[in-house]
């Protein structure tokens, strides 16, 4: 990595300026409701202050990877990808009933304290649903309300939307998905794998590389070839990521993943470490996967009877591998790929920070 | 009007026809996935056929207005605010846990049903919400890739896109403040014009007319007195059409409208028709709207007492003078309006249409 460089923390302090001011801006859009719409402003506030920047960050590099200049015009672009994001995480956290994110209460349960405090009629927990859809809906509008106020010439915003429209697709699609494989109890390696896929894979690393390499258009000698490369990288690096937060999910610090180290196992969620997990279980751990995961009242000790059965079956270190394997992969295609080579070094750091044992 | 021209049918079938090639085509850029979705989009088809394709009538005659000629590419863009509002009903039928739209089940009864047939695990309303949260989103964001697909040039596209995101944020802030007043218990008449002016009167006719007038662009002689002559239409003719709607819900005959007419009565809606009727009521009539509305259990007999309240009170029939009011005021701004004698007459014939005692 040149000196003085890093992949991070200018994404970050961009995109975060970004966002405080288009939602000072979008404040003032609706004087006639603001009395009443502050809690939900205030609470997108604090979400969107958090988040590792993660997108706008491949974002960022898959354009400066084509030889294009930093520009503030194509971080405030970038920046519109932490708005889809939030947006999803808003609807998952519905869908999954998660009573926290990024170490603050779940926007849904924020709101049902709300009603319950005013000790309003009905159901609390009815309308912080209620609450939370519309909110994480105002956010999928201002995704595209902040790309195309971005700054970047129409031409190129032309080019971008169609990857935009794809990525707003596939993680639909992926989280559609996941639904399906959950509710049926589909809870094959095969299957864990194809959510991964549409989920995380495309969604976080593929498509927005794609989308800064789409944006900075025809200048570059070699768009095609840079294309297919950033796939090359992104695909097994999301899937590395993906796994990286299936272990942390259950087994991270929750002071530094922000939510309970018991949420996906109480949420039944199926993730590709499970799935290699019960493919691995005996009768007996077997027994123990079938108690515990999707009781919504599990508690520690539970937790860390299914800790002890992943660990032991050797899911755990099954996982660490295709960690390893999935990231040396990705920086092999990184390492063959056009792309400049100040690009080139904060991709491999990024590859690197993504898929730490630690957030 | 002039001979042989109408305002709803061309638009009507156009925007039928764009709406059933653009599901054709969605259904191809998710291959990986596409037999788990296909009950998802089998069912976005039926939603998507329906409805009365009245905000598209009101953006392609604002189009007509300033002088613009026909053209299928504002068909296209127009189009897509069908697949906003059928985001918004989605999330909306979620949210006010409604079991029937447009005669059809509801999307995440739909769902919920799809998850017991099949005997999956956990809880088949859950699956319901989720898939159908899921669904509006994907509404939401096919909303842009439809407008921005039109084949409209950059530039009128580039004008029109400040008013979908003014559209799409202020019918969210609509549904916002519905939701508060419902839950705070807030019955005023006021309060209730409030969510009827951003939820309805201006996403359903004011904004729509913006839009097709933005998209005309500087070609007119006048835009700014045409915007101005919409808004002066738009605004009346809506809170007449959401009257109407609340009358509708209450009275209307459900083979009609769609959807049983005990829904807005259980769901315990603060319609404006309600909420005159309680300013006006009797303590002994209040106590029966206090043991009826919002009651998820209300039946038939029930019904029936609230709507000789609202009836006795005089409320039907001040809501009723009241559309008749607003409606005049509609007629008025048209006739005064700078747009083309075609376009005037289209737009006489469509206030009609939107609030006629009959769907």
């Amino acid at each position: 990595m040149p000196d003085g460089v890093s992949a991070l923390p200018h994404v970050r302090s961009q995109v975060g300026q970004v966002l405080a001011e288009f939602l000072a801006q979008q404040r003032a859009v609706l004087p006639g409701a603001a009395d009443e719409l502050r809690p939900g402003l205030d609470a997108l506030d604090t979400l969107l202050a958090g988040g590792k920047r993660l997108r706008p960050a491949f974002c960022y590099w898959g354009w400066r990877g084509t030889g294009a200049a930093d520009c503030p015009e194509l971080l405030a672009a970038a920046a519109a990808l932490e708005l889809l994001h939030a947006a999803a995480l808003v609807h998952d956290d519905v869908m999954d009933g998660s009573d926290t994110r990024r170490g603050q209460p779940a926007l849904h349960r924020r709101f049902a304290a709300y009603h319950a405090e005013r000790g309003w009629r009905g159901s609390a927990a009815a309308f912080g649903t209620g609450a939370a859809i519309l909110l994480g809906d105002l956010l999928l509008g201002w995704t595209d309300e902040l790309f195309a106020a971005s700054g970047l010439a129409p031409d190129a915003l032309a080019r971008g939307r169609p990857v935009l429209d794809l990525m707003r697709g596939e993680v639909m699609a992926g989280q559609y998905l996941d639904l399906m494989a959950q509710a049926s109890g589909d809870g094959s390696v095969a299957s864990a794998l194809r959510v991964v896929e549409y989920k995380t894979a495309r969604y976080t690393i593929e498509r927005p590389l794609h989308l800064g390499a789409a944006l900075a258009g025809p200048g570059s000698t070699r768009p095609s070839a840079i294309t297919a490369a950033y796939t090359g990288y992104g695909r097994p690096l999301g899937v590395a990521f993906q796994l990286r937060d299936d272990i942390l999910g259950i087994f991270g610090d929750p002071a530094r993943t922000g939510k309970p180290a018991t949420d996906d196992l109480r949420a039944g969620k199926r993730t590709v470490l499970l799935a290699i997990t019960r493919a691995r279980a005996s009768p007996g751990q077997a027994a123990i996967l079938d108690r515990c995961l999707g009781d919504p009242e599990l508690d520690e000790a539970a937790a860390a009877e299914v800790r002890a059965v992943i660990t032991s079956t050797g899911a755990l270190a099954e996982c660490e591998r295709l960690i390893g394997r999935h990231l040396d992969q990705a920086l092999g295609a990184l390492a063959a790929a056009p792309v400049t080579a100040e690009a080139r070094a904060a991709l491999a750091e990024l590859a690197v920070t993504a898929t730490a044992r630690h957030d």
